[in-house]
């Protein structure tokens, strides 16, 4: 088993079984990866959230996603590329 | 435009503009998700962060993912898939 | 087992496998799924390969990823799209 | 704009607009990616209804997923990580 070599295994008491200390670490993993995966499902609930206020407000959930992901690019990167898609679109909708 | 009948606009300045108030809320929804997807950043970063010492113990990452992913399914549920899953895999293989 | 009441099992040999009629159509849905599955790997290869050749012309593949999904959207929707995303764009900006 | 050194962009009738053959570079790599994008919507829609025979046979189609991902996967790999996979739910669930 791949992890007998390098894992502080402790004491063995089925050769089936995986040591009481690789045990304890396994599950002290596992402990840490379910509640972090539970922080990140609230976290993406109270997204969800703020995007039905969004659209309870009045303005429209898609282009407000569309604001979010724009606003991670650099404004003058954004403002070529709006030019090139622009050149783009009428060039093949000619 | 969508929100202008239903967001209070508050008093426009532009006929192309939006209003101060609707302007105040927009700003502040945009604060509040990228806030979030921060945060969502940071815990998918930590996430990451255990998976690498998992593998740093010499247990197997791609292992522990399954685990933690069966791990939200009931035990019987599990099982029986796992059941219906070696049958099949013998039949296919046969 | 989930499918034997419902499925034509055939004549079962051994009371753990699957019956020989079961274990056809099985293996006829595997290699029908492979084959499907070959063919969209296949198709996604001559996507890239397409998009290399975007590049290799000199036109922007990312851009050319927005024209073609843009162009799935009505025109017109797309054109009120575009005015709500430049006056969020301005109102967070401003 | 990136292309224009690089592209054969033909006679420019406009400052802003692209060269005729540009455009008809432009034109033809719309279409292919159209046409095989269409072509992956099928296959998939395909597949889909595979698995929609799969479960009106009575056979578990999430079940059949994962065998046609473990088919993926060499035998003896598989053999092994189906082995690691018992070793960890056991310790942590013990």
């Amino acid at each position: 088993m791949a992890f007998t070599d390098t894992a502080p295994t402790g004491p063995i008491d089925d050769s089936d079984a995986m040591g009481g200390v690789a045990r304890d670490h396994l599950k002290s993993f596992v402990a840490r990866i379910e509640r972090l995966e539970e922080d990140k499902a609230n976290v993406m609930a109270d997204i969800k959230e703020v995007y039905a206020e969004v659209k309870s407000m009045g303005f429209d959930p898609k282009v407000m996603r569309k604001v979010i992901s724009l606003r991670k690019i650099d404004r003058n990167e954004r403002q070529e590329m709006e030019a090139l898609l622009e050149l783009y679109l009428g060039a093949v909708e000619s």
